[in-house]
């Protein structure tokens, strides 16, 4: 068989599709029905104005390809509202590149900058793409301390940060809210990170697909830095805020020279986003207050799996304030059962049929004593997930 | 201003746009109508059928994420129509994955392949994003030469692809229905190529996105080798023959292996394809009355398009047998005006306002004497874009 290129061979693949095998396999096996607290989507369907707007554009064979930076009337309401969004940001339409979902942006971000051998600045934990990616393209991540206390919760470690940065760094990834731990961090980390960064020439990329999910406080987003195009590349897309997943549409956010270096690598790459999608999403942009209930459903269920998980033994858990996901400290459990984090996950399928993300597969360190429950799943849901949970570690 | 990757650097970028930037000028400042032969798509809407089927799932709410290699419904059926089509290919649902666009699926194909410094083989001419991509991934393309004869057209070098195979070919891209220059190659070229690629241990891929545009002879595709397995990335999309450019989706078939690794890259790349674009296409393999139809309209206008350069001194054309392209010899033209290929695309936007595409943009060296028109374009305006043309060349 032809060889697959060096740094193919570095990559894990996805692996919390492996737990949804067990899941598959558990159900087929024992006949009941499994709770998956690892969704990582919102369990509703797209809005329906949005979802019309798309079937109109098809109606009128909206079917070509667009530009490879995206319709020009999507990428000027994205300026728009961000610039509304956050005041003084002042973004252009020409500052704006629409993608195939964010995953993508991330993707045309790494591409543009990663040289073999650079420094790419992660929390640990974090989304297990950034890792993933930023080693395929032959850098090295490097990971930074995340904290973590049962009353205040995870905060970033800006020592640390400062310690890690050498001549090999390139850039520094942040993500608030934040994803596997539903943090929001505070304005002053966030402009800690901002102004390190720009001290030291560093790129910083900033992943804010969970903005919208925010249960306490207020987020801070790079963007509301007026310097932001100093350094900055902002990354968000329509998947989270309005259950568009599978529509595949995200977005990036740079000073012109970036966004058309990044024009180029998209016409070479994929050409341009869903034609109907783009048009679909321009919608969505009227469509808050749906956003709202949504919100609002969702923190009565972060509120709910909070207090039930609050009852088990040996989990120490902060009510998170962003995203939709809980991140409980299960170190207590750990050293009871002498089980790892993933050996746990795995018999929480096995025998409880509820599927968690094991903190591991958000590299490094931090997330061996970590689970991720999702909470973008009803409300009885998560009541009857967390008590069966209960119930196996009570015989456990 | 901190620095792109060393790869960016090497990137022309989308050499095809630049044409349209002088046509929308011309058109600006002499308020005249520019006839546009650079089109890349056939320029009828995506049939209804589809369309509808596409709405369906949206009325449906199917809006979520799928699985990183496409719904399964939509990989089965691709399976099938290609084990239909090719008898002996016997392709399996395992053996495909669905991409958002045939663009995409050549990027994962030279993703996981080529390390930097690998030799991968292009025809000169072909599809600029080819070379684009190889040098991005550090790779080198190789050219091969393609020969010209007014009365037979284009033909594929074997005894040059074997002298340039060496121990750093990794790859042999071959394209038929070949793009720019119109020729459908024979079966026996096809075979040729197979052959040596399987006995050099080089990995073939073959895009084969135009496969239904042919309006002589039948083409060969390289599954029709049992064989394929071996060696073969086979790609295709919906884009060209369905009209479904701006939905995004290609696919790849490749041995199990192949396709569980593409499926990886996919999930840290893109995620997936648009969701319920999957869905439309399922509908496309019911619609091959309409794409008969538009293959015949595309004859005719081919027809036209062929009699009406021949009428232009200094033009060699072969009528082409496949895609919708026609790549006539300028040669005769260039030395009467001493105009290079490019400058003379240019003048023709100028002072006929027809907008034609270099040859020079599919490197390297053959194009440098051939533009090539698109006849996706109603009939009258190739008869009036051809006769500007003519108006133009008489007066040099």
């Amino acid at each position: 068989m032809i060889q697959f290129s060096n740094s193919i061979g570095k990559l894990t693949g996805e692996s919390t599709l492996l737990y949804q095998d067990i899941a598959r396999r558990v159900e087929k096996e024992r006949g009941i029905k499994t709770i998956n607290f690892g969704i990582g989507q919102p369990d509703v369907i797209t809005f329906k104005e949005i979802r019309d707007k798309a079937k109109e554009a098809l109606d009128q064979g909206f079917t070509s390809y667009t530009p490879a930076k995206g319709i020009d009337e999507l990428r000027q309401k994205i300026a728009e509202y961000l610039s509304i969004e956050y005041k003084g940001s002042d973004v252009k339409k020409e500052e704006v590149i629409v993608t195939p979902g964010a995953k993508t942006a991330l993707f045309l971000s790494f591409l543009l900058y990663i040289n073999p051998g650079d420094e790419v600045l992660l929390f640990d934990p974090s989304f297990y793409s950034y890792a993933e990616v930023v080693k395929l393209l032959g850098g090295n991540p490097v990971y930074l301390n995340v904290n973590f206390d049962e009353k205040s919760g995870f905060s970033i470690d800006l020592e640390d940060l400062k310690e890690k940065i050498n001549s090999k760094t390139k850039m520094i990834v942040l993500n608030s809210p934040h994803n596997p731990t539903g943090m929001v961090f505070s304005p002053s980390e966030i402009q800690g990170i901002q102004e390190i960064s720009k001290e030291r020439g560093i790129l910083l990329l900033s992943d804010e697909i969970y903005d919208h999910f925010i249960y306490e406080g207020k987020m801070r987003s790079v963007l509301e830095d007026p310097e932001w195009r100093e350094n900055t590349i902002y990354l968000n897309g329509f998947s989270k805020t309005f259950s568009m997943t599978g529509w595949r549409l995200g977005y990036i956010v740079a000073k012109k020279e970036i966004i058309d270096k990044m024009g180029i690598l998209a016409s070479n790459i994929y050409t341009c986003a869903t034609s109907f999608a783009q048009k679909g999403a321009i919608e969505s942009f009227n469509t808050f207050n749906h956003v709202e209930e949504m919100i609002s459903l969702f923190r009565r269920r972060r509120d709910v799996m909070f207090e039930e998980l609050s009852k088990i033994d040996g989990i120490k858990v902060y009510k998170s304030s962003g995203a939709f996901y809980i991140f409980p400290d299960v170190g207590g459990i750990l050293e009871r059962t002498k089980l790892s984090v993933k050996e746990l996950s795995i018999k929480l399928i096995e025998e409880a049929g509820v599927i968690t993300i094991p903190g591991e597969v958000f590299p490094l360190e931090l997330g061996k004593r970590f689970i991720r429950f999702s909470f973008a799943i009803d409300e009885e849901k998560i009541k009857e997930g967390i008590r069966r949970i209960k119930e196996t570690l009570d015989k456990s």
